[in-house]
């Protein structure tokens, strides 16, 4: 379902095409001042068309707050959330009812919900329902950043362009503060002109390319998340692989840990004055669950954007048959640049529910 | 916590020279026949002393079934199982709870718990407590086996050295009988001979070696998953990262999807008799988070051992100061092999959670 | 929280004073026409000023769908509802951030959030706030209804009058219909008069009154709900007790039977054709948390209105001293009729969830 | 299903006459000392035999710590109990697969689990399964009680005969210490006799008798729950319903409350000391779903033992037709007596997860 969490839960609604999409927050903190400026900075950096990479669907995307605040503070009871939907050009997608797209969820969702979802735009499964878990890990944010707590992520890589990865020992606040307020977010801003090139050639090929983000969270204290099922890594992956195009997730050294001997990737303890660190973050800050009050580091692997222009095989489900397939419309050649604030949302949300089930918030 | 599920919940309880280890199953459907010397089988693949390559900890692992099943058959009622410890050393983990073991949760599980939790062996946090996963999946892999669904993993690799992968668009029944009932589960037999020889190295130079562990789920139903949350990345990542040293989890092409274009990772649908099927798999079988029919397919990085014999820098909380530690005691150099059929396991139970969901079971 | 329930989820947003109340359902079956007419008619039977019997306040309260519908049908996306406030008089209120009003939760709010939540017309708890519960029930009322099951309740009593109690084994369709359409609704409608008579003699005396809704649910399979914690008691009265002034709930012969003797209460089986039947129905359609097929017969106490126009005591919390407190404003006497509607839906949502657990819907 | 909760939760399994019965707590605090002396008093107030109003049952009920304590201690991981199985007589219930006993779930769980659940004895439905909940709250209310919180109930009626109320407002220690230890609680000790001797009646005549229990929490601080589908009457609601026999619930004034004037029910406030009171306590403790500090104070009916000696009607699910059935064996003619400290256990439960909601604990 669309519903997550237990300390704090959040519910998404809406369809791309429909009246309005939205969220609702259950459980936050009352007495939280939220500034309104913090969170419109945060959707326009997944809103389209604030950046030349992205698509040119341009979007108000201005949430109307309906409850849960009141002169600017949160009231404790659920924060609701609205944007209404504009500016939709349904006929772009007419012909999805009978030709799914390729690595879209117009299949699955036709079968799901025997053919009445709402596919224009994606409906349900349109990445535009990220502006919501946006919305929501902004306030989240704000909330875990008055206790120190901040959260950044980057474009790690698109296609085989790599930036530098953080240095999980050692992730400096300017660093985060510049990252949570980038639109092209990169540790070294040198990759922006050839990650930029490689979308650009993309686009012109009637092509899309995946890559990858990686997100930190500083500030966590240690001690925080549960054994086995409730740990860091399941709360977090369980949220992030909501948003669309998401495949993959590692913490710390994840797979290429998967390659080192125990003597390489086991991070040695030390005391730095009374606080007990690890020389290297092979751990992503996660031991058995659990905080070491390391950096929490995640990496995400995003899928290259399903639509392209180039006609592609696919099956018409009315007829019963192969056919090819045309998808007209406009298409972000690259949907890791804007799954950035997306990410680092989720991860917002996941931690605010991590700190609550051990009454850290 | 310990507890997860909503279709069907499973409690996993015990810690690893504490009195018993064990898991409450509720939600099962009744009148489900369940084979002993099939659960036996599964529990012995994970059992330590099977193999050569494993831990030399000998355990009875035996379970115990207290309720939910009669004549063979479960009730409907909550299942539960004990397996009883035996021949625990204690004495060898005398000096955990002064020095923390690097990338072990003795630190985490101490600061989560002030210091209450069972360090003995690791306590809650043992790889012990994937015992009773095993038995869990066991009984819900036969359920679901008898629906023509099917799960089997094998090692896709130890450190450096590949097994082949599956071939998501065709993964026979010969395939997935024999590696659900393997010890050490490949595809390609031939790589037998150089993993164990790495292993070998590791334990000889007082190391330990990580792997990654592949998993395919065949004959699942299209139309299952539910999106964002309840998507079967989301659900199967929230089980998997339950086992310790799991560090990352890809569906499909995962990482290697994120580096490719679209035209190159959209799987095309094409008609195979009645059925919608895609000639490419790196949806991993899901898309939106529902899945089409085709293998769900995913990979998990298992980290190296923590639990080394060379020394190692660690700090003494009591002195609060850095000092060194030697883990003497029984070590598995390489717990890939061994996480095989948990891995498996997991995803039986996720599997269940999910069609249970969708009213398919 | 104001989120409930697993099959089906709802999740109740907004503050009697705010910008607007709704709710989201999530976890809807798909492709179920909504009529738009009958969620009026429900809608109008809670609110205020259908009725002289009921509040002077006019509410438009037209709920805006903006998610989870497309050509009046269910697309199994979760269903955003929103009614926005109008028509608020807040000045009527100013006074209760010091006083707080006795039987209200001003007091309990005000301590549980820190004096943040906003207490104007009771904030977040609100009888305004059982609208979208309206809504929600409205809907699931109507998927029910299409197969056979029928929810209809009736005001049992208001002060010391009682209405006939429901027979609990034959409840006729013509019962349910003309109940579930009602305003004021009584099985024996004699009663009407006196019991209007009672609620005016109330308000003359700037009082209020209390009393009791009794709830039947026809029509549902033998067989739903569960053992021990998600038995349909356990279900309803979780939901039930949600809506403000319930204080009690009884299933069956509920408190009657408990000074019964087995041989009284107990319901002997027959068979009627194929199916068992009971020749009573003291156990209210439940037996072991699971449905018998009989109808489910539940009543509910509602305490009187809080609000009274007398002079009461209660405390000054700025001054720190007690105090005396006269409440203006507008005043329902007794919210045992408009409750009506909103405990029929509330029985809908746990129906629903019931019967999505055992895949009955 | 047989689990229950969110910030603690407890997952009970067993079935009357098989192997054993038990309960998995999840979420305890750590470095609880637990005093076995205390729970084997508590497990022994619920036991039969341990008075001659009681069953002539006799059984060990034992219960053996499988994990999440150490040294007398609770470590924090899942605390798993098991009581195993003696002294059964299955052949007692020999016919109840083709007659269903009236009042009994044997129908129902019948229906519900297609003939596969386990009848001998009652299976999972039987009152047996209510020792795993005392045992759970004789862990939880030993914490409870070290934060100043006392649970305590009594037999409120049997029949129509009534022990004295609790006083809303003034419930001492001395009372509460009294009662939590009895095994045949009452206020006013001199309804000992006539109860006693109308259970005997009951007895003799082949009968049996219902009651109800009042239970109350002292020592609660102000401001835990949450509004609506959170609040302390629907959290304790949801537990209590768990218990076989229990048909209704109300808080503070309940269903008597239903019949007042909001003159005469509301509570006014008044400042004792610093500490807001109220003068009675309708309210029960409770309002808007959170506490006001005043004790929360609830009754439940308890419905009469169903099993009785006397000849009964019911079907024969075999031939399809009706019969008669006379059951054999040993019934408690009065299952009121050891009701109360099941209920008190699942208040205990539900206090503990209402305080961790809210950083309370």
């Amino acid at each position: 379902m669309s519903s997550w969490g237990n300390g704090i839960k959040i519910s998404v609604f809406g369809e791309s095409h429909g009246t309005g999409i939205g969220v609702v927050i259950d459980g936050l903190p009352s007495g939280e001042k939220i500034d309104n400026e913090e969170l419109l900075l945060q959707m326009g950096r997944r809103a389209p068309g604030k950046d030349k990479a992205a698509t040119p669907r341009l979007e108000g995307d201005f949430p109307e707050i309906l409850s849960g605040m009141l002169n600017g503070t949160t009231t404790g009871a659920p924060l609701c959330a609205v944007i209404r939907n504009t500016n939709t050009r349904s006929q772009d997608y007419g012909n999805i009812l009978t030709c799914p797209r390729p690595a879209h969820a117009d299949l699955t969702g036709y079968i799901r919900y025997s053919g009445f979802n709402d596919i224009r735009g994606g409906g349900h499964f349109s990445g535009r329902l990220t502006a919501p878990i946006v919305f929501a890990g902004a306030v989240c944010r704000q909330i875990l950043s008055r206790r120190g707590i901040n959260i950044a992520a980057h474009i790690s890589s698109i296609g085989d362009i790599e930036d530098k990865r953080f240095d999980g020992t050692d992730i400096p606040t300017e660093l985060t503060d510049r990252l949570s307020k980038a639109v092209f977010g990169l540790i070294d801003t040198k990759m922006e002109e050839p990650m930029r090139a490689l979308i650009e050639e993309c686009r012109m090929s009637q092509d899309s390319i995946g890559g990858t983000v990686e997100c930190a969270v500083t500030g966590m204290p240690a001690g925080a998340g549960s054994p086995m099922f409730d740990g860091i890594e399941n709360v977090i992956s369980s949220i992030v692989f909501g948003i669309p195009a998401v495949k993959g997730i590692e913490f710390g050294s994840g797979f290429e840990g998967s390659r080192l001997r125990g003597s390489q990737n086991n991070d040695e303890f030390y005391y730095d004055g009374d606080t007990v660190k690890t020389r290297t973050n092979n751990h992503g800050g996660i031991l058995g669950g659990i905080s070491t009050g390391m950096p929490i580091i995640f990496r995400t692997a995003i899928k290259p954007t399903p639509s392209i222009s180039r006609q592609q095989n696919t099956v018409d489900i009315n007829e019963k048959k192969d056919t090819v397939l045309e998808i007209h419309g406009r298409h972000d050649p690259c949907i890791v640049v804007r799954a950035v604030p997306v990410i680092e949302s989720a991860a917002a949300i996941a931690v605010i529910n991590i700190l609550k089930e051990v009454n850290k918030l």
